[in-house]
């Protein structure tokens, strides 16, 4: 049994909390929140304690690790302090918006030889998890081209978007760890072009709300990517990889298998309205994940090396949206 | 060159003139019809002659084969007249209304030597005849059950269906062929259930707009059919064969591969309108069979006797639905 | 909160148990099982009491509802024992395999007032509960042609359909209920035609492994069902309504949305392998309605007499295998 | 009647004669090519008179209409005969290769006053023009990403490849084109990034074969085109379009509506082999329109001006294939 602290109470604690509650080899021992009663709301739900205080909350006398879901500006710090106390780590991503601040604490978090995983948790998608083991047993030859789809719903609100790191850092980045994890390989260079059309008060923080990437990987292959933050219809991803010998796509998911013939038309069931219905089992299995690495002293993936490499790309991509060129990558 | 004369310059002796027309191995000669502007309009469009006298329509010095499209009571004869002129035939279904005089008439012309054909076109979709030859090559094991699925849009006129014989002799019939062709075997019973959903008039013919067969095949496969006249949203077919080691589908064909993504659904497009839009391929593609089967000396298929066997299933069928027990097949 | 009690520790026991434990207005008591080692393993992981004493288990002082999922054989005696206590009834399906045995058990509970619900789990599936109700709602019409398709990927142990009662009162009788409960109307008469396709030794039992279904609804509208034992793809169930304004489907279950693009083929991930895969939702849906009817003092249903008349059509059925004619459907 | 002579007897020479044969508005009276044999062959199977003459070819006293479908240096030259004669014309795309010429050759026709149509056929495919209509009626409200998929089964022969003007001249150019007629709008810019993949001595013709493009449109709206030489899949086109209140899509075409269930997986048909099983029923489609255009006295489009811009997008974008960074395009 792995004893862990949860810190972070909000919206996404929450589902932390109920997957570490369920986990048959989890003891979700407390949470940690600066809001109190937020802490002693969701501790009570699962039996487990809450604290104010961050240093109980990461007592290695207590706990074994520590799931990361406060907000981002917290991260590093807690990365820190849970690397101090020995702890094996979970960390939302990013590990801090500023790719500097990012990667000392990554270093400082490997100096103290902890374990510590990125919460990309598409990477644990039943469907990506098919599509990327199949491209990895070389099941369609060597990878030529990858198509990343990612669209949201609805624009967030303005208050998050401004503190977001712009669309690149903050929604591609996640595709950009799906690029590298797929292919097994860093991507060079990449190009981006985007615009505001849903909200113009986003040019005032020089982001955009719709963008289309184009990268290379070494060797040639090429990847796309288009991002968009408001789509109306749902919640929408899907990848294509296509390589020398076959393809491979992970489809849109859609809510149901219920479809409706009429004079002319076949509605089916539509794509999930957010992001959290689409991807909420994800949270469970790398959970799982972790704690099984941990269980089998297995290596936990994605690393924080996964997490600065991707924030390494959303820096080029990010400069590139206002260069025009395509900008090659530099990895710390 | 095979040169052709066709009698029957109605709707469907139109869609086989034009196949005539087009086939790179026929020379279409003649076109024959009691109405003779109806002969002459047709003939005239694709460079053929018209003709009102039978005997010229057949005349042996001038055409090897004719392909008999005129209206059901007139098959049989004309199968007779095309025989005793030592000519190929290609002849719409039934043979004759009439199971006895359809009988009769197939054995003159086996008497004579002809080759004959009744045109179950559904045998020539390109989906069927894929799945017929997987079954029938072993692909899925032993075969367990079909399902076959014949859903017509809107009622035909009430004077077509008080001469057509009944839903199960005018309708099922193709569906008792294809159960046959894909199987490889003779039902040896079959049950129905039918209802009168749609237009109250069917009840005074003794005829039906809806129902439900059930047939045994030798060895124990079961076929299940469902048959209505009028569904509104389009022209439905679909075949399902389930087999001892796996199960071949031929889906519903849609008129387009257009999606429309909304809120909550997926709008595709939807089926044929009718069922000349869904097998019209199917004509051309069954007179290049029979051409070509001339040309190679093969046999023609389907037979005159693939045609009364269809029938006879099809008595059966329609006995079923008035004494409410399986009844069995007796084949002439 | 409702304090429960479960009755049957095996492998359906074990399913409920789960959802006992996780379900937020649900107090997860006790468990009870003539296996004693079985019982307290199961309650041991949910928090919860062993028991071997039936007594204990259904006192009223202590719990409020207690879920039958012991061995068939068991069910009635089960049910009366709780009715006689007052409590709230979850049955596992069938009440008895002995008809009338099953309608006295009913008939004792609810001359004791006692809420009870059949387990007739599919009523829950989110597909099926969508069509269900845009069927009922007139979406489509006045219902014209039911078709219900139920194919399990490989035969039960002999030992199990030896006291199973046959493949229709086994089997097809979920979909008896389905067909209520989608029409609204209890179907008046069946037909069944059935083979020994599988295993010869069934026919030992009067048994069949692969049959074909067709009920008349009163009104005349039509229901097709068919029921194989062993398909070897997966397990395969589907449902198509067909009315006089539309047709609503609800597909087969994909364990994924991966597709590979191959010369010449696309293959797509299949069935779920079992029953279990596919409909495990289902119980957790199916106590969350009956606990929240409890709680808003609305009808819980499948009731009791919904498992009775889905197990009159069943008797019908298999009486029509043997006398090959349509039987009459007579309700308690 | 339109009175019509055809240019070229080779691969798509053929295609287009069948066309023209079978159109019920036009009379195809003779075919041009250098090869007399290739020629008369072709002309024969029509009924149509051969020439090696192109001034008898273009006689404005026996034709009306000229389809230009010889070898592309051939094009320009070609379309200004046509339009001294006055003759209406198709002429297959490029105008020509050089795109001076091209802008040259058709300005000297609209000089002369002629209707002349470059034969981007994809416009005229059933889904495309779906998806068109419905973008343009404002279904799916303004315009914010295109995606365009254009991959083909196997690389052409290098001697093509050669003097095809690169990838995105003779590849991508159909998408530029199907880009501007979706959305209505000339893109502004484009970038482009592209790989030798599959053939290496492509490199020294400074050519491509895998390459990925994006475009911004006036507005800010932006494009994303994928193009690949050899995927061994099939060939593989698909579009997407999304809107400010809704997405469309047209799908991959497959051979067939064939499913087989086998354990584990669903084996769907394939695509087509080749662009042209894809795409042959657009090239009649084509023709219908131009004489419906010039029977009605409507305007023909694509119009050579189409053409002239489609190529002046693919020159930007191979001109972003070596700077590396997002090109201005400029119309004339």
């Amino acid at each position: 049994m792995y004893r862990f602290t949860l810190l972070g109470a909000g919206f996404i604690g929450a589902v932390h909390a109920a997957n570490l509650a369920a986990h048959p080899l989890v003891d979700f021992v407390s949470v940690y929140d600066i809001d109190t009663a937020r802490a002693r709301d969701l501790a009570a739900r699962h039996g487990a304690t809450a604290t104010t205080e961050l240093a109980a909350a990461l007592d290695p006398d207590r706990v074994d690790a520590v799931l990361i879901a406060s907000s981002t500006d917290t991260h590093a710090a807690h990365l820190r302090r849970a690397a101090d106390a020995g702890l094996a780590v979970i960390c939302e991503k990013p590990i801090d918006l500023d790719l500097a601040t990012a990667t000392e604490a990554a270093r400082h978090a490997q100096s103290r030889g902890i374990r510590a995983m990125v919460d990309f948790n598409r990477r644990f998608d039943r469907d990506y998890a098919e599509l990327q083991a199949a491209v990895r047993s070389g099941e369609i030859g060597d990878v030529e081209l990858i198509q990343l789809t990612s669209r949201g719903p609805s624009l967030p609100p303005l208050s998050y978007l401004a503190v977001s790191g712009g669309q690149l850092r903050d929604q591609a980045v996640h595709f950009f760890d799906l690029a590298r994890w797929i292919s097994g390989l860093d991507p060079v260079e990449v190009h981006a072009i985007g615009s505001v059309l849903v909200e113009p008060r986003l040019a005032e923080y020089g982001d955009v709300d719709t963008s289309v990437l184009s990268l290379r990987l070494p060797g040639g292959a090429l990847v796309q990517i288009d991002c968009t933050r408001r789509i109306g219809y749902g919640y929408d991803e899907r990848i294509e990889v296509l390589g020398s010998t076959g393809m491979i796509e992970a489809r849109r998911h859609r809510t149901g298998s219920v479809s409706r013939y009429q004079a002319g038309q076949v509605i089916e069931n539509g794509l999930h309205p957010g992001w959290f219905e689409r991807l909420q089992p994800t949270y469970a299995a790398a959970l799982d994940h972790f704690v099984r690495a941990l269980a089998d002293d297995r290596p936990v993936e994605p690393s924080l090396a996964d997490g600065l490499a991707a924030q390494a790309i959303a820096e080029a991509a990010t400069r590139s949206l206002s260069t025009g060129r395509s900008e090659l990558i530099s990895y710390t």
